[in-house]
């Protein structure tokens, strides 16, 4: 019944791989800064590169928000996803919905960790994510509401 | 031999989707307080809205401290629970867990993040979330041990 | 195609539960630092215990670093090894993957939260984990590329 070689199923493989390597790219981006500002968080780091200690540096904290938020978020998208596609959704909307959270999310991290942008521009693709999220998970959920 | 019609599965995905919904739900959470108290996290959000910078406001807090607790328990579910279904367990057993820990969990966000109350409220279905994650992980780790 | 006699998936499940387990693990560790220290984030917390409130211990702290670094990569690892699995992988160089992940995760907590240890020990450990997490996320997306 599903099989790797369906469309929305390999969408969902590929934009699911990707933002895992984003989430990942994360600690790149983290430790950029800290490095960058030589400030870490525990003493075994700062001692090994002589730097110092300090948990409040509002450009780390930043970094870390915007990773926190991921965290928030796209795992529910990995287990959304493919639940969703167990409901039977058009194959070329499915992959839509995919390809924009995936880019939205990656904006995301552009906006707030690598350059900051002011408002709303953040809040717009959040908000996009935010509601692709949202809709798969009514989905499903009406889907298999008889499994309550 | 796994199939959509199987009624563990369906409430797997069910109640999976229920608490990605719960999950979700927590940024409205936060969102509630902080345009409340017109406190923020970024300073081009304080712009946007002409609110105040603010790190450390106790509510903001308390609901970040209830969402960081479900990305510590939630995901972990949705892989456990997963999983726990090829150990081949009784479909209706397997149905009362998700279902308890659904609820456990929407309780815990309630008294947490909407309508604090004294412990051991809190406490109680926090543990016994827990101890179905837990349950859940013994049961795989034992049944593929083999794998080891 | 894909069956739970198939000895990566076997190996994938055992290890993803592993970590699971590991990853709840870490609340009994912030449990023990918290009731040792009598040091609460939440005053009715602190109130049933008779301890007392307190957001910046610097023990509790470096357990819920080493909580939030499993939260960044154990989800990813998660999802990433699932689909590498579709991508055909050599059954025994899948299972050597997952072994050494979950190897490293457990000495990267032991050196982080446990029993602190100097620098380079927790980076390399850290980064073997984190590459294996990189390598199946670019083999994903190369053998799906055509998705995109």
């Amino acid at each position: 019944m599903f099989s790797v070689t369906d469309p929305a199923i390999r969408s969902y493989i590929l934009y699911s791989s990707i933002l895992a390597l984003k989430v990942l790219f994360m600690a790149v981006l983290t430790g950029r800064v800290r490095y960058g500002k030589k400030i870490f968080a525990n003493e075994e780091d700062a001692k090994f590169v002589k730097g110092k200690l300090k948990l409040d540096d509002p450009d780390v904290e930043r970094v870390r928000r915007a990773h926190l938020n991921d965290l928030e978020n796209i795992p529910a998208f990995w287990i959304l996803g493919a639940l969703y596609l167990t409901t039977g959704p058009i194959a070329e909307f499915a992959c839509v919905l995919f390809r924009w959270y995936t880019g939205c999310r990656i904006v995301h991290t552009f906006v707030y960790a690598v350059k900051p942008m002011p408002q709303p521009v953040r809040g717009i693709v959040y908000g996009i994510s935010y509601l692709i999220n949202c809709y798969m998970a009514i989905q499903i959920i009406w889907h298999y509401s008889g499994a309550l």
